[in-house]
């Protein structure tokens, strides 16, 4: 029996799975049904892969790993290789009452992912679900953070479709990726050993976050609000997409990244939700924003992240300053990190969030002050036209977790010509979740009128 | 705030509620749609069923009681009323995937009754479900066995659909049926102080289940197999019904009780899956028959039961021996309950399962030698024709709970001419319960043709 100690920051990520906080991420995918099927070709199609997926006996990594020992109690995590999978459990079918729009896919999908996974079997869950309005199909799959973060997770669902709208799709626990990687980059790089340097500057950044500080986003910016504070064990699921062309038009012209602008567009929706509910701080609120370390070209599997914060703007009601708030938050942020070796970015990551995720882990995470109002990850996605068994896929939206104190979650990956968030809340504290998702198309005309639209451009 | 205390029985079904076994009951009823609807109607049918429920604002006992605290963790539990439902949780709607039969309901019902309840929220759940085969629909309420038990649960349930077919029916949590009962009868008698020699009567039946007894099954009775041992937190159900008028003649025939012949059936059952499995034991298994404690005319809300114990004749290969032998077994259980007082039975539940329930509460339960194989619950139905909204009450399947070291339940409920059975298990313990309901039947034919045609009549 072969036995692979988990990655430490995998392993964190099952350590931290408890009550009300499954570590499960997913993607959740739609496809506009063949047009060369007829009516009841159509009908049958998504029986028909269920059927063809559920004889696959091929199982790949990390698809085929199980946890030696099925709890989050341990300290160094292992998982073993398996052999055989119960196709009936991991590969589920699945139907829309109708209309089957968006509304009914997110209460779907809100319900599939507020369940926690079994650690018993292997951590990957794939649900095959018909019944979608406009001749489209979806599929949600649920891989727990241990195995995969959002890009490498998002790599090994993409690149599990085809190319081609004339080939038949191998299941994506049966399709071998390493293969296509260069030999050479698919394993990350070691660090080298730190120096005491490297440790005292990690410490001096991380202590920056928790002093005021008139550049730089710290804890001590992020005001107290009523979306924070507990969370239960229920979900909502809203999304949401802009074309990538319109963002890349605003951010050029605006002088931002296209991050920058999806924070001024959450930022704004924020402000709209939290002003109708007659509960906008005056002080902006803060985002964390999960940062990859992953070197170029790294396409490893599991997860190298550290965390950047920033501000929100959520004071400022003009759309351009608050853009212009963000990106002020943002490069002192960056700065922050950059001034960092990479070594001591990891050292940086410990000691800025380790507190926060310790006391998630002993089940304090929702008392006291929050470091930080809400968690916006960009994860980079593919251009390229991807087809399952001829079925073209047309979105591909992050649904991601919460933790006790932040219950809500914005993620967004960009699938050929459009940027996709999956929005996540807490059910009780984030009641009114799709409107936060309508808000964001709101916050993103103004923002296009008011910078495109000025004369100072 | 009014608190009302949970009586000992229901307050030991919360106690019991752990990891793979949560302590809820369940009922799957079946309708057929209205013949009157046209195509589109019947679609809309369940929506617009489900729409109209949810402005349903009258909440009545015992579906408007939470818990005071949400654990199972205390020793004396109370409830509070609450005046208001978030009726898009407790009220669901689902659409089984195609071909929309048995199989996929199964799946459904499988997957629905596995999840815990929410201890936060009122102890109930109602599900819709459409896309079912032979133009049906389904409901699937969930109860917590600390509200409810069997019978109390199926009359509120059934009783809350019209006798007619021409009115709108209120939602089961709307509609008060207490008005409907003698109100001298709704509270269960108290029963007086027992006396010595109740407790010490008490005590010696229990103990005569603990020893070896030719008449008598008896603990000591109870085979090793592989239908016992612990469970794990996944389910499967099937279900099976037979004509009552079928049941009766053969159980007239044979001058058993209907009950004995349900158990012979299952016994035949039993045996058969065990015999292609290669694992039938020498003695016969052994089943827990939950009998209730209700004095006639007692339609109070909460648990009254005992328990029996009788044997299922799997190692008697004649049908109309193997009746025989249950016939034998169930009476010499039945003549041990009937010598006890009304107040010696409650010490007797409580001598002779409460080291069981003991142990199953401290997380021992599949440890040890089983005190019985199987459980075999018949709960006493209407047979009066009902509708909900002018749709037919076609079929009502009992879905009951499994316990540590007894991963398999059959429990049935008449409902008009049929005695409807549902069967639960342990997903991974008992892999194959459809071959279960399957041979059920067979053991039923096989029964009354040894029965009925034989000269002895």
């Amino acid at each position: 029996m072969t036995q692979r100690r988990m990655p430490l920051l995998d392993a964190a990520s099952l350590q931290l799975e408890g009550k009300n906080m499954p570590m499960h991420i997913a993607a959740l995918m739609t496809f506009s049904y063949p047009s060369s099927l007829d009516e009841a070709e159509r009908r049958d199609f998504v029986s028909r892969l269920i059927a063809r997926w559920r004889e696959e006996t091929r199982i790949v990594f990390p698809w085929n790993q199980v946890l030696t020992r099925p709890t989050r109690w341990q300290f160094r995590p292992a998982t073993r290789e398996i052999y055989e999978l119960d196709l009936e459990y991991h590969l589920r079918q699945w139907s829309l009452p109708a209309p089957g729009g968006e509304k009914e896919l997110g209460q779907m999908i809100a319900w599939l992912h507020e369940l926690p996974m079994d650690l018993e079997k292997p951590l990957w869950e794939c649900h095959v679900i018909e019944g979608l309005s406009d001749n489209r199909f979806a599929l949600y799959i649920k891989i727990h953070h241990a195995l995969v973060d959002g890009i490498s997770g998002t790599r090994l669902l993409v690149g599990s479709l085809s190319t081609s709208a004339d080939t038949l799709s191998v299941p994506m626990w049966a399709k071998d990726q390493t293969e296509q990687a260069p030999k050479a980059e698919s394993t990350p790089a070691k660090p080298g050993l730190p120096s005491f340097g490297d440790v005292k500057a990690a410490f001096e950044a991380s202590l920056k976050l928790r002093r005021s500080n008139d550049e730089l986003t710290t804890f001590r910016s992020t005001p107290d609000t009523i979306l924070n504070g507990p969370i239960g064990p229920h979900r909502r699921v809203a999304t949401q997409q802009f074309g990538l062309a319109r963002l890349k038009t605003l951010a050029k012209a605006a002088d931002a990244t296209i991050n920058d602008v999806v924070m001024a567009i959450t930022g704004g929706a924020l402000r709209e939700y939290l002003l109708e509910a007659n509960a906008l701080p005056e002080d902006s609120l803060t985002a964390a924003l999960p940062v990859s370390t992953r070197k170029p070209g790294d396409v490893s599997i599991g997860n190298q992240v550290s965390m950047l914060f920033g501000s929100l703007g959520t004071n400022i009601a003009d759309p351009a300053l608050r853009l212009a708030q963000v990106k002020r938050s943002t490069r002192a942020g960056k700065a922050l990190l950059n001034d960092l070796s990479p070594n001591a970015v990891n050292f940086y990551s410990l000691f800025s969030t380790g507190p926060f995720l310790t006391s998630t882990m002993l089940g304090f995470g929702s008392s006291g002050r929050q470091l930080f109002n809400t968690t916006i990850s960009n994860v980079p996605g593919q251009r390229e036209i991807r087809y399952l068994n001829g079925a073209e896929l047309l979105h591909v939206y992050p649904v991601s977790l919460i933790m006790p104190g932040v219950p809500l979650n914005f993620t967004c990956v960009s699938h050929g010509d459009f940027l996709n968030f999956g929005i996540v809340a807490c059910r009780d504290r984030v009641p009114h979740v799709q409107r936060l998702a309508v808000a964001m198309t709101t916050a993103f005309e103004e923002l296009e009128r008011c910078v495109l639209n000025s004369p100072q451009g």
